[in-house]
């Protein structure tokens, strides 16, 4: 029998290419109602969703309830998780005058949602530590690493201060970190209006943009060493699991922290005194920045939290696959908020509440899927990404033999498809993209995605020149990698789960409610996606990609794809390698020759800068000469998958046993380079940029600190698993082409 | 007898030498008092100086009184020109509020200049139209062609409104020529703090930079067309001088226009509907920018001027040359400002002022220069480079047949020194900015110079890849190119004479008193140039320059940098044409496909882009030809003049005939298309850009308009002269190396 075949009606088992049945998705695509989507995101958005709110949890057991009543086997699996709420938050200017700031929001005429925000909790960072201090303040631009050299060259110290940073140039735990770590007593952070405010368009309720006091909360973990419980890493936190406590615990700050609005930070930043910034630290509140002074403004900052243990609640999915229940698709999205969570994250909440309605409507009519499809409506991943990676750290092993494909969604927009993930999967993305018409312009969301890439440079805002290429020569739009900031990390860079995450943007204004009391159902419909347009297209991408994939005999991959990302990265990181040699020499020939001296203002404090750690060389030919293999041994499986004609049923199993679980290979056991909860090879949140990925980790990130025997050995771990996987792919292309005698197979 | 040596003492006769003189240079450096600069500076800048004012007049006899005083020659020249000056500006909103905007600026505490402004013109443009106009107000970012491209893109009409444009982006008459060109009413000018305000730093009197009230005064005649006396184009402005009329004289404006302040701006553009404008568009003001609608702001502009006559009082100096009297060396500065002046003009003019009373010093010391040197003191540069191009008009045939340099200073700051101008000058310039120490820094002008060209790329700023190289190779650094600004433009664009234009900038915050209430002595001593430093380094520089011009035996100068100056525009030139085809055929194939429709928000008008006039290709092998030739010449005579020893009397004489006016080969006698006055090939300002320099203007503009006949045809008329250029090298370099016959002298 051929896999598969019987079921899905009419595909054929050829290797490597999905099962596309416009009959199927037609009934897939009839069973999502857009008006019961508005209905569920207004529901599911009528009061605060926080971790360990009634309304979180009663979200959970409606979503649990509807699951069942559409056919699919439902449970609730819960964690017992670390989760700090505040109780008493104080920000207040003390010097040169008082000031109180900070608390919550206020509500904004015309949303219902923010009339009482009595069970919303107030602006502030989980994880931070609790703590009073009380300090001179210093502004640090951003806060991210290049700032404190800036600051180092102007000699200005943060030590036994607090910084204010502001949104922007990388992950807001991050700034917290570097904030400490810098000797700063204290951390706040605001939402400057350059990015995050009127700069970028009317705000709420105008437009959608933030308003002067909509304040940005968010965590603060250090979840670039591991995401999920700060007392159990790698272990799921289940009621007897032995627990770091919050002092070990060392993704939790040591310092108090508080996000506030620009309204608040144009108080403090319009009295700092000191020297004016340079122009690439201002934002656009209306006066010049300073950086502060020792004896300019001072605030006092205190937050008390509760620090009690609360109960997650992940609510599963299931239905089981016929001819392989042992292969998963596993289909996720969050359903905690910060407040309301209109967009962030109950839009792709309501999406996937879509297709699951649609899908049991395919179930009551007869049809199974081959492989087991889970999804998954997760706790949590506010604070950290929590409901989703003790989930899979409790169920480690079965996800890495079986899980198959991890889709991805989160919060929602309106505009272009975008979507980022593992690179075997571009062609199969693509051909999901132009099969779908984009909800507003008569054009496949394939076309419009590529062309927005082509008219970008006519708009005087050009994309990066091998997105373009690659829009140009009409061929597949390449696919984007991970880093961190959804529930995808712990599938993708724990557990080596092909992975895809997926949204819509570039038409909307959802930064501008993000993480804040105006993220509301009325936010939502009238300045993200009115009519829940990209709502609903989103659930029939999604409907595709887990209805293909649930359903191809084989796993509808294409490994040229992943060699060619893997040669693009290396070859990245030899420029890196290249600009570092030439920039130091360019450097030191400068500091030799005094040249920063002679032509430094005298009238302004500011040094010539450190000179880094000397460049050295590193050999990438090993791994360079393994993704040629790959690309190789790739292109002959892709092209045997693509000539097979229909399988027999024990090439089906065989191929499926090499290549279901093959990103495994690209894992490594011991983990990155000081943070062994990483094990992906290929991708990963960067150390100290937070959300970006940086592709090749351990090479790219140990040349940028330049600890080039990291790299070294990095080299060659990389260089060992992308020849593992040739070898594998090679194995499964003589399945598909078996050797014959007197004739190589390649 | 060689010439010069015997009253210059010393120097070789080489040809294309200077005659540095370190005792002579020594005598005139200690003849410059920088304490008497400052009392003069002081004095100079204690009333306001427009044209027409008395405090202007005096000044004008305080100087020639003080030339005569100090053994120059002095004599007064006037010229009657049309100078408008208000007598009513109106500026008001009257929807969708009245608020009566505009006036003269207010005092600022702790400065006393500014403590009454009675005698002050208030805030206006000379040169506008005289109107009574009420219309909606339309935002216009700079007002330059691409905002009326994006405004024509979004079907917005500024027919029959008012626009209201910042500045920046080029000239400012410029906007108001454009905004009538598309149909305006009246325009309105203001200096968003983002490029001229608290964005830049900290705004007077805390820091230097312009305050919310500070406005830009200016001229908007169409100087690009000709400056000087819009009635008298091409003659001078003497009593029986046959005049166009205001209506006539195509430089003036036909629509009432007036600058305004941010603090005033802000009440208008804050209150603009319509949509949000592009990122690009915004300024720093604390609100999102729109570009306003028809039924939304109205504003009420009005100004009624006195359109007399006024006469303009230019103050000559000379000291006849020695040996070669009929050789020209003039220098100048203006000395009209809009307001007290003290950066603009005066700084610049006191600098001219210290020179003048060291050279008589050596004057009175024995001392004469071989050439003749006049000092120029030109009144009426802030309505249109008036007193200048009125004096250069009335002594072309002279100047043309005389002048071997043009030296110009203007507005003065702190910093680094820069030059722009003759392209032949460079190496000359190069080796007197070598000779002089910064003041702040213990390193010459030219160190510091290149200095801040390498750390640039550390800094985050790079400079131009050209610039960077041309300072790490150690060589020269590049003059720029001039296009206008400043008095030079009738010297080097009218005239032909070979000119260089000098000034320090890059650690001031002059442009913040910019044409503006605010240029006072206070401001200038506390945040421009603080004890005059480089005011009086401005006068070694100049006096260097006028005294090596002066006395060398033959003029200065390296032609192969000329010829390679050529050459490299020419190759822009190409990289355009290039460019056009490429953006062109990638426009047409976007254009032909819809995919700015596919990619454009339905729920905004936006359009796509207009196809421009098809591009074509133009031959440009005839100039480059014609520049190699001139390298091989120019190469030939500068060896020939580097390895020359001493020369016969005749052979000095020989070479001043064929180089002393050798620039006049590129001009073109019948002018650059469509603006006769402008004769240079080589320089102009940008028709559409203004300030800015557009080199080999008649071919470059035509490619940049897509008018390719007139290309063509232009580049034919630069092959011309160039080759003329090449030839007279040819016969300069046969004076220093005669033909031997049987061996070729190249």
């Amino acid at each position: 029998m051929i896999v598969g075949l019987v079921v899905l009606g009419g595909a054929q088992a050829r290797a490597g290419t999905h099962s596309a049945e416009p009959a199927l998705e037609q009934a897939f695509d009839s069973g999502i109602d857009v008006q019961e989507q508005s209905r569920w995101l207004r529901q599911l958005s009528s009061a605060p969703n926080h971790v360990g709110s009634p309304h979180d949890r009663a979200n959970a057991e409606r979503v649990l309830g509807l699951l069942r009543s559409w056919g699919w086997t439902a449970r609730m699996e819960t964690f017992s998780v670390l989760y700090p709420t505040p109780l008493r938050t104080t920000l207040e200017m003390i010097a040169p005058e008082r000031v109180v700031l900070g608390g919550q929001e206020q509500p904004v005429p015309g949303d219902d949602s923010t009339t009482d925000l009595s069970q919303a909790l107030p602006p502030y960072f989980a994880f931070q530590s609790d703590g009073d201090v009380t300090g001179a303040l210093i502004y640090v631009n951003y806060g991210m690493p290049a700032d404190y050299a800036e600051l180092e060259r102007r000699d200005i110290d943060v030590r036994g201060k607090v910084v204010i940073a502001r949104y922007g140039g990388g992950w807001r735990g991050l700034k917290v970190k570097l904030a400490q770590e810098h000797g700063a007593i204290g951390c706040v952070v605001y939402s400057d209006p350059a990015e995050d405010g009127f700069a970028r368009g009317d705000t709420y309720p105008t437009g959608g943009w933030r308003p002067p006091e909509g304040v940005q909360r968010g965590s603060v973990a250090d979840t670039s060493l591991y995401p999920g419980d700060p007392l159990t890493p790698g272990l799921a936190s289940t009621p007897g699991a032995i627990r770091l406590t919050r002092e070990t615990a060392p993704t939790i700050m040591k310092i108090p922290a508080l996000p506030i609005s620009y309204a608040d930070a144009s108080k403090l930043l319009q009295r700092l005194a000191g020297p004016p910034t340079p122009t690439a630290w201002r934002g656009a509140l209306p006066f010049t920045y300073h950086f502060g002074s020792a004896d300019g403004v001072r605030v006092h900052l205190a937050v008390v939290s509760d620090w009690s243990q609360k109960t997650l609640y992940d609510v599963i999915g299931e239905i089981r696959g016929s001819t392989a229940p042992d292969q998963w698709v596993v289909r996720g999205n969050h359903r905690d908020a910060w407040v309301f969570g209109a967009s962030d994250p109950l839009a792709g909440q309501t999406a996937l509440l879509g297709e699951a309605k649609a899908i049991g409507g395919l179930l009551k009519s007869g049809w199974r899927p081959a492989r087991t499809i889970l999804y998954a409506s997760w706790d949590g991943e506010e604070p950290g990404l929590v409901g989703s990676t003790e989930w899979v750290e409790a169920h480690l092993s079965e996800l890495r033999s079986k899980a198959v494909l991890y889709v991805n969604t989160d919060s929602m927009g309106r505009g272009f498809l975008s979507y980022a993930g593992s690179p075997e999967l571009t062609h199969f993305l693509n051909d999901v993209a132009a099969d779908i018409p984009d909800p507003e312009v008569p054009a496949s969301l394939l076309a419009r995605q590529r062309a927005h890439l082509l008219v970008q440079r006519f708009e005087g805002e050009p994309v990066g020149r091998g997105l373009e290429g690659a829009a140009r020569q009409g061929g597949d739009l390449p696919i984007g990698a991970l880093g961190a900031g959804s529930d995808f990390v712990a599938f993708l860079e724990h557990a080596g789960v092909p992975t895809v995450d997926i949204g819509f943007s570039g038409e909307d204004s959802k930064r501008g409610s993000y993480h804040s009391a105006y993220d509301t159902y009325q936010h939502y419909v009238k300045f993200v996606d009115p009519g829940l347009l990209y709502v609903n297209t989103l659930s029939r991408v999604v409907g595709r990609i887990v209805l293909r994939y649930a359903g191809a005999p084989t796993l509808p991959a294409r490994f040229a794809d992943l060699a060619v990302e893997i040669k693009t990265c290396a070859g990245e990181v030899e420029d890196l390698l290249k600009d570092q040699q030439s920039s130091d020499t360019a450097l030191d020939r400068l500091l030799e020759s005094g040249m920063f001296r002679v032509a430094a203002d005298p009238t302004q404090v500011r040094t010539a800068p450190q000179r880094p750690r000397p460049a050295e060389a590193v050999d990438l030919s090993d791994l360079d000469a393994a993704a040629d293999e790959l690309l190789t041994a790739a292109q002959a499986y892709d092209r045997a998958a693509d000539l097979s004609t229909r399988l027999e049923d024990s090439q089906v199993k065989r191929l499926n046993e090499l290549l279901s679980n093959i990103d495994q290979l690209l894992l490594s056991e011991a983990g990155l380079p000081g943070r062994p909860w990483y094990r992906n090879l290929l991708f990963a949140p960067g150390w100290l940029t937070g959300y970006d990925a940086k592709t090749l980790p351990g090479i790219r990130e140990a040349v940028e600190e330049r600890h080039y025997d990291v790299a070294r050995t990095n080299t060659a771990i990389a260089a060992t698993a992308v020849r593992a996987y040739a070898i594998r792919l090679r194995e499964a292309t003589s399945v598909l082409v078996p050797a014959r005698p007197g004739k190589p197979n390649r």
